[in-house]
C-alpha cells in the first residue's frame, strides 16, 4: 500500500478535496479504542472557519465514539485502497479492530486524539463544533483544526459512491474553464 | 446541446446522482422572474423523506428568490454544458436572464413553480422543508418532491469542482467492489 509523504495544508482550503464528493474514511478514538467508518454524505459548510457537515448514522459504531469524544479525522482514500474502504463500510467496530483487520496504519494526530490513517492521501483533523443537529438530522458539524495532504500526486484518484454497490472513479482534472472565472470567484 | 428524454425517478434514490458530488445548477422562480445559480456545496441528508442540504450564500441573487418562494429545482449538468455552468456561476441574475443568455430551456415542473432545465441530465423538484439553519449556516434543507432523470446514458459524465478554477470530470463507473457489500447495505 502507498505511504504518502505529506505536508501541512491550509485548513481553509480542504474544500479542494472534499467538494468533488469522494467517499471518505472517518477515524475516531474513545476510551482507548480506535475505529474507522466509511462515509459518503458530507459537505463543506464554510471555509473560514473550515467547517464540514457530516451525516453519521445512529447505528454506526462510530456514532457514540465521535459524539462523546467530540473529535475525528476525515481521511481521503484513493482507488488503490477501495477494497478496504468498502470492507470498512460493511463491517462493525463492535466486532473487529478495523486498523488491524484491514492493515491500515494509525498515525498520531496533532490536535485530536483520533489517529490519522497513513495510507490515505489526505487527513483532516476535526473537532465537533456544533452538536445541535445530531438528534434531528444525524448531522455533525466539524471544524478542521489541522490538515495533512500528500505532496504528490497533485490530483488523487478518488472513489465516489453511486449507490447500489457502484463507484464512480474520478477522471481527469481540467483547467480549460478557468478563464471563465471572475478573479474573486476563484 | 443535448435534449435528454427523461423518465420519472424515485425521489428516495436521487442520492445516486447527488452523492458522487457533482456541481449542480439550481433554478428558481419568484415574482415572474426565473434564475439559475451554480452550486457546489450540497449533501444528501436523508433518503425517506428525500432530503438534500444546500449551501446558498446570502450574496447570491437566488438566495432571496429561493428563501421567499420556498422552492427550487436542483439540476444535474453534464460536461457538454460545462461552459454554461461556469458562466452561470460567474454572472448575476440581477443583471441578466440566465436562461436567455446561456440558451438554456426552461420546462414547467410538476410540483413547484421553478422551471426544470431541459439540457440537464436530471432534474429534482424541491421544496424548502427547514429554514431554521439558513441564518446561521446559509443551509437550506430541501425535500425532493419529484425527480426526472434521463433514460440514457446510465452514468452521466458530471463535473466536480476542485476550487481554483479546476474541475474534475467523472471517470469510469466500476461494479467490481459490489461483491464486498452486505445485501442490506446496497
Amino acid at each position: 500500500m502507498k505511504h504518502y509523504a505529506k505536508k501541512d495544508f491550509p485548513v481553509s482550503e480542504v474544500r479542494r478535496f472534499i467538494e468533488p464528493g469522494p467517499v471518505v474514511l472517518v477515524s475516531s478514538f474513545w476510551k482507548n479504542e480506535t475505529n474507522i467508518m466509511t462515509m459518503g454524505w458530507h459537505m463543506i459548510m464554510e471555509t473560514e472557519p473550515s467547517l464540514i457537515g457530516c451525516y453519521i448514522w445512529t447505528v454506526d459504531y462510530s456514532y457514540d465514539m465521535i459524539r462523546k469524544s467530540k473529535e475525528c479525522v476525515i481521511n481521503i482514500p484513493t482507488v488503490d485502497i477501495a477494497t478496504q474502504v468498502v470492507s470498512i463500510g460493511n463491517s462493525s467496530g463492535s466486532e473487529i479492530n478495523k486498523f488491524e483487520t484491514f492493515q491500515l496504519t494509525p498515525v498520531p494526530s496533532v490536535t485530536v486524539k483520533a489517529p490519522l490513517i497513513k495510507e490515505c492521501f489526505a487527513n483532516f483533523e476535526c473537532k465537533l463544533v456544533d452538536s445541535s443537529l445530531i438528534k434531528k438530522y444525524s448531522l455533525f458539524v466539524f471544524e478542521v483544526t489541522k490538515a495533512h495532504v500528500a505532496i504528490s500526486p497533485k490530483f488523487p484518484q478518488t472513489i465516489h459512491y453511486r449507490g447500489n454497490g457502484l463507484f464512480m472513479l474520478s477522471g481527469p482534472t481540467v483547467s480549460k474553464y478557468r478563464k471563465l472565472f471572475k478573479p474573486q470567484n476563484l
